[in-house]
């Protein structure tokens, strides 16, 4: 709040105009949770199982048969390579539209496998305030996430409350078909952009052509684009979310097989830059908790 | 003015929900003029004069040497590669913030050979009133050019009041580089994205996510733009700038080497789109004629 405050008055050194207040935000554990996969990876899997009854040779073929036998041991054994080819099949070969309406009904219904709540519950109340606030004070909001674009896109506007244009990921190739005057844009199985790492930053610059006065992430995947925020001459705030409440979200960091936070755990220290650890200083996790 | 009244009149069966009032200008030849050839070219050209101290070998290298004789029919007959050679030359091996403060430089000094204006003030005054007009509207204007997406960010925000992450355009690839911790975005000299025919519809997939529910063009190269807006369930609204002014602009349409409108033209009548006819519908071509 010292910082929005510090930001919004006209009258401070450190004041900001309206058009550069832009604050980025990552997905995957900063603004919902990611355990014990990301979420998106779910979907690939609901879908897969949804599509198995039209192609039973997958019952003989992996990396389908370790899925559909929820042998997940086994599929991990079958490498990125696999996944990738799990993710292929179940985000292209389809339009933008039918994927968008597959996704919306997925996020309507499931529900995660341990925590037995709709994924879109398992978003942090404390950030759905801090996105708020931030909107309030007429920054624009950003999401700059490793996950994918499309994915996001079909829900996050609702539950996030921000706009579809303002929400940045990793994408595969699409093109567009004139289909005889019924016009559709079409996914195909090819990476495009890889929205992590050093790709935030590029990411950023490519879609918002501006460099954020605020950020926040969870991990060593958002390591970059907290740096390029702390070179921002104007007056800056970068935020890392600690996961540290093993009960009522998990607990991982240095370790873990899912965002990594080790490097950036350590300049964030070295650069007193904000850590919120969550068993300590958010009363709530999820909306539900109220 | 019809067509924003029914969007916007919440009584009205055409009502358009705020979040899909999305409406999509191209610029070269629809909101600022691009003969004899596209602006952005001649910067290109200008960089290369003025880089030439440094490199006395291009005094005896084409595409270099035709272009520092001022030689526009040796120049052309270099070919498409020699053209992007001058681009990679001018538009890459630098950072982006380099990149912007050159554009920048360059946007208010340099003057359009015809016209001895400088290139920014000459847009098209019917065509800011109309953005401002859609923007009062609550309608969110962004630009989808086949012009390269950092140089027109480097100006168009404060030329047509657009915001940076509504401004889409073409693109080459780059990476991001920490640079001892003074981190930078470098351009590399590799095409990333076309933004033109197919590619439009493409880009605003990618960048916005959602179907416009306007399009204004003047070429072909924005017609899959058009059909793809006119495929909105939603109210839509087609326009297309038809050059007819040879006095006050330029007159070319089917058969141009630059902005060629042809099947356009022929889609545009067939199905009712608006066409401006600037010679005898608009009172004012720029806004210094006022």
């Amino acid at each position: 709040m010292d910082y929005v405050k510090a930001a919004t008055d006209t009258g401070s050194e450190t004041f900001i105009p309206i058009a550069d207040r832009v604050a980025t935000f990552d997905n995957d554990g900063t603004l919902w949770s990611e355990q014990p996969l990301y979420f998106q990876f779910f979907y690939a899997v609901d879908q897969i199982k949804a599509m198995a009854p039209k192609h039973p040779e997958w019952k003989t073929t992996q990396p389908y048969k370790a899925l559909l036998e929820n042998n997940m041991p086994e599929l991990m054994k079958q490498g990125e390579k696999a996944l990738l080819q799990i993710v292929a099949t179940t985000h292209s070969g389809m339009t933008t539209d039918e994927f968008d309406t597959s996704v919306r009904q997925w996020i309507d219904t499931a529900k995660h496998p341990v925590k037995k709540k709709l994924y879109k519950d398992l978003v942090y109340q404390p950030m759905l305030e801090l996105v708020k606030y931030l909107q309030a004070n007429n920054f624009k909001v950003f999401i700059v996430s490793g996950g994918g674009i499309d994915f996001m896109r079909a829900w996050a506007e609702d539950v996030y409350g921000i706009p579809k244009d303002q929400i940045i990921g990793s994408s595969i190739k699409s093109k567009f078909d004139y289909n005889n005057g019924n016009p559709v844009i079409v996914k195909l199985p090819e990476l495009e952009f890889n929205d992590d790492k050093d790709g935030k930053p590029v990411g950023i610059q490519r879609f918002i052509g501006r460099k954020p006065v605020f950020a926040a992430g969870n991990s060593d995947g958002d390591l970059q684009m907290l740096q390029w925020t702390a070179s921002n001459k104007l007056k800056n705030f970068e935020l890392y979310v600690h996961h540290t409440d093993s009960v009522r979200e998990w607990a991982y960091d240095r370790k873990s097989h899912i965002g990594t936070l080790d490097k950036g755990l350590d300049e964030a220290i070295a650069k007193k830059w904000a850590i919120a650890d969550m068993k300590n200083d958010w009363k709530v996790i999820y909306p539900s908790d109220k």
